[in-house]
């Protein structure tokens, strides 16, 4: 018996990290998709992305301030905060980048390098508009800035509207206290929209008029345009997926059956329909989905496949409740140019060789 | 960036474990109910009943065995079985012990002494239907004895229809690879169906048109009936539920708000309903059940709650699919007498002092 259990010692899978050589604390780290099941990414493996290190915070001595646009600025402390009505919600998230790499040309080898800044935790926490309906939002309020207490101070504003609509106060992640590396104690958590804006070990809403303009809205996460000008504010996470399994570095053991499974997700609500290539986009057969399929989380995916042994091309693209159905690359390219990595959702697609081994296109 | 995260040292729930200071390991360790959110049980936080330790399995050498009464016998590899198709399923796993406590007159004095022996996570695996399948079961079949790989040679007898039904052979859970302690690298898992016949550390499925009457199913986890004669076979576990905010050693820090919050399970199917208690028993509203209900999961059920300050006790009952109700204490002593400790499901009371501090009923 032991109090706090481990994985045994024969589970090898580790997230991929990639720390910058200039800045202390500036990097991250990718859940390795290809080795994991179902739809729960294990707490110990959600992917990271930090712009200034991860602080150790004393939940005792934690504070969210609300303040700004508001008739009664109030300063919560984390029990403050649990005496809320709480709510639980299984949701992805994903860092605006994952997948730049695949538009420039640089395909991820493996499945954590081409998708994995993406994890499927179960959240707990209280709905925001629970907290500023406390406070008061004023009527000329249009955003709310949220604000970090890593040492950068990572702000980002918010649009009232999803404020209102299903943004969380999250202080629990698969059943236990919210980890570190995820914004301990307490992080904003945006159904569907990118990470970034997902303020970790959140401090401080400040309810405005006007957006921050803030360095991480200005003059990142901003999806550049061939003529140089670039669009702001584009939260929303569209459609994707990507083949798990069989993917790259995978080596199947000879012809025959083989289960294609992998992972389908939408920033606009539910999935409602995967498909899968196994002639390299000639022909698509719809996927198996794994039961339950909740709004703006991912979604297991499933196709038997008789392999014959032979080379081929394999992919898959998602079509969500809005109809929406996840683009090629090229599309992207032709629509969009070369230079806007972020917000990128094209098809993936894995080599299969005669030898059993995968790789990328 | 760390490769495999932690929680936060602040972060101090453990599980608690009960060792039997005359045999090697033998003993139990409980989930910390009180502490934890949402309906996922971390896997490090989910509860343990071992008869003879957790053997150390290299999964590469590890095979699982199918014979007796099969036209076929076969022996599988780990990757033999993961080229089955797999199923990913959220379901609760809970001892058949869970709670006798509470019928012996020895209440839990919180939510982990009292119902700690049940945790709910996602597990994936392979039906097992699909496996006897592919070992072409005789018709004179009707048991499957499953057997682990620990030291006891754990061994129960599974009827032929819960087999074929929705029985799976787990390999992973919450995400990962199965935990040692949960029969790394196979278990068997039967939804909503006593914890000690979900075999762990799978090895051996021996098919029989009798069952084993192993030491565990005729000397252990029977009912026994005031006349002295046992029930055996009893599988399933019905429906209950537990507060587990407020709950045993928590302390409300006034009077004012605050959420009553618990998790409610049937081993029938899914939750219908769930009714709290806020005046020691005499009316009962309904509570909000956190969406999505799932079979034989857990459900998280919510009411909101305006505490005068005033001594009370508070208690939640469980109504599932079928319509049965979970029953009283005093019901279940008068049905099957004082000595039937296991399968117990009766209605759990918290008595909330004008302090704030909660205790057991």
């Amino acid at each position: 018996m032991r109090p706090y259990g481990e994985r045994s010692p024969f589970e090898k899978t580790l997230r991929g990290a990639r720390e910058s050589t200039k800045s202390i604390g500036v990097g991250s780290s990718r859940t390795p998709l290809q080795d994991l099941y179902g739809t729960i990414t294990p707490s110990s493996l959600h992917f990271e992305r930090h712009h200034a290190g991860v602080p150790v915070i004393d939940p005792s001595q934690h504070r969210l301030v609300i303040h700004g646009l508001v008739e009664q600025p109030l300063s919560f402390s984390m029990e403050d905060l649990k005496r809320f009505p709480s709510v639980t919600r299984p949701h992805f998230v994903e860092c605006a980048g994952n997948g730049g790499g695949e538009l420039a040309g640089n395909a991820g080898a493996d499945a954590s390098r081409s998708h994995g800044l993406l994890s499927n935790s179960e959240w707990t926490g209280v709905k925001l508009s629970t907290v500023l309906a406390a406070a008061k939002v004023q009527s000329s309020a249009k955003w709310v800035i949220a604000e970090g207490a890593d040492a950068c101070r990572m702000a980002r504003s918010i649009p009232m509207a999803k404020a209102l609509e299903d943004s969380l106060l999250v202080y629990a992640q698969n059943g236990e206290a919210l980890r570190p590396e995820q914004g301990y104690p307490l992080r904003l958590l945006l159904p569907g929209w990118e990470g970034n804006a997902c303020i970790k070990w959140l401090h401080r809403l400040h309810v405005a008029s006007e957006p921050a303009m803030s360095n991480q809205e200005t003059a990142h996460y901003t999806d550049l345009h061939p003529d140089g000008k670039a669009t702001m504010f584009s939260f929303e996470m569209e459609a994707s997926s990507v083949i798990t399994h069989p993917s790259g570095g995978h080596k199947l053991a000879g012809a025959g059956f083989h289960e294609i499974s992998g992972l389908a997700w939408s920033g606009r609500g539910k999935v409602n329909r995967v498909e899968v290539s196994t002639d390299g986009g000639a022909t698509w057969q719809a996927a198996t989905l794994e039961e339950p399929v909740l709004s703006k989380a991912v979604v297991r995916f499933k196709v038997p496949w008789q392999w014959d042994g032979k080379p081929v091309e394999i992919s898959s693209r998602c079509v969500d409740e809005t109809g929406y159905v996840q683009p090629a690359r090229d599309e992207i390219l032709a629509s969009r140019g070369p230079n806007s990595t972020y917000h990128y959702n094209g098809v993936k697609r894995w080599s299969v060789k005669a030898d059993g081994s995968v790789t990328s296109v």
